[in-house]
């Protein structure tokens, strides 16, 4: 079995691009990772997910211990199997949503007691229990149990958070067992404190890790706090392995920290906005339910080349969207996801050919001119 | 453009085996037909429909003139541009929904007025109306309206029914534009009554038809009931035309219904229970949700090539129903059309063989059988 592997094959300024050698497949970096929750992207195939474009998807560590549970899985041959996605997976450690979404939470040192959404049972998650469970759904790409302070706390808050969070690390990088191929990765976290993040880059390094994950942003500080606190954290963590920007985010979040030296990128974004209505073109972001579209032969991005740009108008996925129909999320979902990965794809070419600034401008452009106009007369 | 055309390759007793050729495709008979109700078979890609096996669909005349409206339709190119679904499609009247969904209907000699179930609104439908709404929707095979009596009413009922029906059934004819390669069908009336049913093809014939569908089965009165008025009907309907059993049914129900000469069939049963659990295998059929099936490793019928079968297990089957997943819905749709294509196909060929007895025998004797064991032990 080959080893996980990462290398830079050019950068233009801070960015680079690259790629992730894996047993299970080459990751092209930078990637966007689709959300598979539950061992689903919610209402796509397998394959079609494979046809956007993704080379590896993200399955959440907390759904899954809880439904169907992690011994199920591997005793189903692992999360590959379960879902027929035989390409890397990354699972996150679970920490996140036990915060978001669990009940009763409480928070020690040994880890984190909480109530499942779904039955209430009370769970225990410690570093080495997301550890196990994450080798035990098979993850290619295992992410160590931190914590992170609800955002607006204060700086102490952050400082006692992120000892934590360290001794969280350590005992992670203890409980991972070393296969040839699978990773683990740290997380830097410490707020939009320099000093902090300064702090648990340098306790992450000399523990050592295959890849650093960038946390506590996208959490309710807005884009130019995310931007700052990149351009302070970045320069710090180490250029050999690959930079993972955790939950993050719209087209314009990606290209700025693709920008700022980041390497991999998760989001429910493209996925959840699939079923809401909401598509992403090149001219920016549509609502599809709006009656203004409820007559336009026209797909949503003429310059996509997905089964929904291709096959159907706007104005069918106005009318299935309408009428509460599957198809209107499966097809909008499966644009979306094509539109992230046509812009990953777009970015990694800009890179290797050292135009990225003058791409993104022209990304923006476009995103700031908003939506292809509705011809004056009778639609709608 | 070609004729719309129908001829019998085979028969095997009153079972008969052959096509419906049409200008967009051909129509293998026994033909299944699923039901795209909205301008889409719910949880299905149009070419996944196809690639079930799938010739022909059925759209609803009374949804899609709601919304999005035959007009808009119309407007858009047409039902088969509007969904990307390229072959034969057969639209009912909308008779038949306004008297199960539409709310305050009143019945006259003109036709029937009601409340839309989704905006309230009141619409006239009539003869005339229906079918010039199914020329809006460009659909192959025209059904015209007719009138069908609560399940339970006495003959007198059914008997000045069908007075309204035959008239209805002359004004439809009159109202069809005759196009080469488009159809009209009539729907024989009549209740149980076997007089009655005579009447009714005698008074069809009369005005002559391209195909001639049963109507009012399949609405209470039983498998037996409706074997037994099929048995009375059938004989007397044209030979060389189409013989379409509408709304039926289960695969017991399509199986005797053809070796008592029916040719076409439409139900909502694989598509609905494929998005409420309920599967259909060469065993009969299963409840996915069932814990049975959570640690199975088997798919859902193992003689089945459809990608559900062939990617996936009962176990993650069953994890995507009870996490309320939209792919649960996509798998188990397509698997339940491929069963019901896959019938059709062995009846086919079991009919031009002359063996449909023998095949008949051999999938009751399946179905009764029950679903597949759960080895002893620990499953479950």
């Amino acid at each position: 079995m080959s080893e996980f592997r990462f290398h830079v094959q050019a950068s233009d300024g801070a960015a680079r691009t690259g790629a992730i050698h894996t047993p299970r497949g080459e990751i092209r970096t930078p990637a966007f990772m689709p959300v598979g929750t539950a061992g689903t992207v919610k209402a796509m195939l397998p394959q079609s997910v494979r046809e956007t474009g993704a080379d590896i998807i993200l399955g959440n560590t907390y759904h899954l211990m809880l439904r169907p549970g992690a011994e199920r899985v591997a005793r189903l041959g692992g999360l590959h199997k379960f879902m027929a996605w035989e390409r890397p997976i990354l699972t996150d450690s679970g920490g996140f949503q036990v915060m978001s979404l669990a009940k009763l939470r409480k928070l020690t040192d040994a880890g984190v007691t909480f109530q499942s959404h779904i039955d209430g049972a009370t769970i225990e998650l410690t570093p080495e229990r997301s550890i196990e469970i994450q080798r035990l759904l098979d993850s290619d790409i295992t992410m160590v149990l931190d914590e992170c302070p609800a955002y607006g706390a204060d700086k102490k808050a952050y400082d006692t958070s992120l000892d934590l969070t360290l001794a969280w690390a350590q005992r992670s990088k203890g409980a991972f067992s070393l296969r040839p191929g699978y990773a683990l990765f740290g997380i830097v976290q410490g707020g939009v404190f320099e000093d902090l993040r300064q702090r648990s880059i340098a306790g992450l390094q000399a523990i050592g890790f295959d890849g650093y994950a960038v946390g506590g942003l996208a959490v309710g500080e807005g884009q130019e706090a995310m931007f700052a606190t990149l351009d302070m954290t970045m320069p710090h963590v180490p250029d050999d392995k690959p930079h993972y920007l955790m939950g993050v985010g719209t087209p314009d979040d990606i290209l700025g920290a693709v920008q700022r030296g980041i390497d991999m990128f998760d989001c429910v974004m493209p996925t959840r906005s699939g079923r809401t209505g909401k598509g992403f073109t090149r001219r920016g972001e549509i609502n599809i339910r709006n009656a203004r579209h409820a007559l336009d032969p026209r797909p949503i991005d003429a310059l996509c080349t997905c089964d929904a740009c291709t096959g159907y108008s706007r104005a069918y996925l106005n009318h299935l969207f309408k009428a509460d129909e599957m198809l209107g999320a499966m097809l909008l979902t499966r644009h979306n996801l094509t539109y992230y990965q046509d812009l990953m794809k777009d970015i990694r070419t800009a890179i290797a050919a050292g135009t990225l600034a003058a791409f993104a401008a022209e990304a923006r452009a476009g995103w700031a001119l908003g939506d292809i106009e509705t011809p004056s007369g009778d639609w709608a």
